[in-house]
């Protein structure tokens, strides 16, 4: 039986309430940043702010869903009866993940065609990710969640290979000043989304149930918060000195 | 008796959570993205986000209204005795049905003249549609269901025919880089819409009650989302791309 210490529930409670405000931080950070770069590069801002947004949304429903799940008494947590809704964050992500790929390829301004290829092909795998690491997620045993978990992992690889190996000549194009950076956000997105398969296999573990239900919660917080507001801010980087290059200190001021 | 399953009712509630984050992330997106169109196409897009900010709203007091519909004790569902509230739905429509075909029109840059009487006269028939199609929501046998729907179809076929004979000229007249998106917009519009009555129309099918509760609300969410955030993208798309041929980069740089 789920029995958290106080410490545990705590820790969570307050790993929720800190992604609510970083999220929200980094939405007012990125758009108040679209006056600061060129035409080309606002559209990028808008949807990393919108990912953060999201998040943010998620996050206070998350908190709250944390809160009414336990009761405290004298110290003691004990399961309040109400279930802690685990479908938030998946459906935060079919939202955003697809979103943050996309803003990735939008930062990097490909032909139109070229944008609009790359975002369904990227976009779709993702949310197909998604969508089949879900039944894993709220299954009881761990047979069932290895086998959506591996389907899941089918578009997560086609995704990598499409990063590194489609969007790798598109990188190579890009201006010298930020083809460093564009590189640094690709491997922030690919480090960061092989975050969230180490925490969805946390259960496989013969951890007991409040360690993994605290591992499961603090490990997917973190992997958001490098995902979202962290690529968000690499982001705000390549478009600045892009636009600086493109349209100069005038073009923006 | 009405019972739905535990699963049911998640689904339904994480479908409005999720329905309510797309409406005001794609009310967000459609605002800021006002400063990147030219002068012209600001009313559709500042319309398209009203849309998606009324259809929040909404979705947001339908997800309140569904949680106190319900209790859960144990993993059970059962009913609280507070009614769910079905008219925010037809509340929702009756202000942004007419919208959608406003900014469909908008988006088109027609004469001043033409813009007005034809937002009059699809506006018109959109409100009678709804009001036509309310009644037989809320009737409880489904002869009574069916009459109010086929009345409420006459004037959905009247915008049809509208959208198809009444606006196919001024279509053809759009720039040949727009045409497409203008037609696509146009279809969706028409299929989504045409998703409406068959989940009207659920009830009269021999689920039960519990599976007609679930198809209806889902249906109609999955409707919404396409008709009002799908169009409302399609919309900003079009906006763009015709800035950018008539206004050139700079106006809007």
């Amino acid at each position: 039986m789920e029995t958290l210490s106080y410490g545990q529930y705590s820790l969570v409670y307050n790993a929720f309430s800190f992604t609510f405000a970083t999220m929200a931080a980094a939405t007012l950070f990125l758009w108040l940043g679209r006056s600061q770069v060129g035409h080309a590069y606002k559209t990028a801002l808008t949807i990393s702010g919108l990912v953060c947004a999201i998040a943010a949304y998620h996050y206070f429903r998350i908190f709250e869903s944390w809160e009414s799940a336990y009761t405290i008494k004298d110290g003691a947590v004990a399961m309040s009866g109400v279930a802690f809704n685990d479908a938030y964050r998946y459906v935060d992500w079919l939202l955003t993940v697809p979103l943050l790929l996309i803003e990735l390829i939008l930062v990097m301004r490909l032909s139109s065609n070229e944008t609009i290829s790359m975002s369904v092909k990227l976009g779709g795998a993702a949310a197909l990710m998604i969508i089949l690491g879900y039944p894993g997620e709220i299954a009881t045993d761990n047979s069932a969640r290895m086998l959506w978990g591996t389907l899941s992992s089918i578009p997560f690889v086609y995704i990598v290979w499409q990063l590194f190996a489609g969007l790798g000549a598109s990188i190579n194009n890009q201006p010298e000043n930020v083809r460093g950076l564009v590189k640094k956000a690709r491997l922030l997105t690919f480090a960061s989304w092989g975050f969230y398969p180490i925490v969805y296999m946390i259960p496989y573990t013969n951890l007991a149930g409040p360690d993994v239900t605290v591992g499961v919660q603090v490990g997917y917080t973190i992997a958001d918060l490098i995902a979202k507001a962290g690529l968000g801010v690499l982001i705000y980087l390549i478009a600045v000195r892009k636009s600086e290059a493109e349209y100069g200190q005038a073009a923006h001021a």
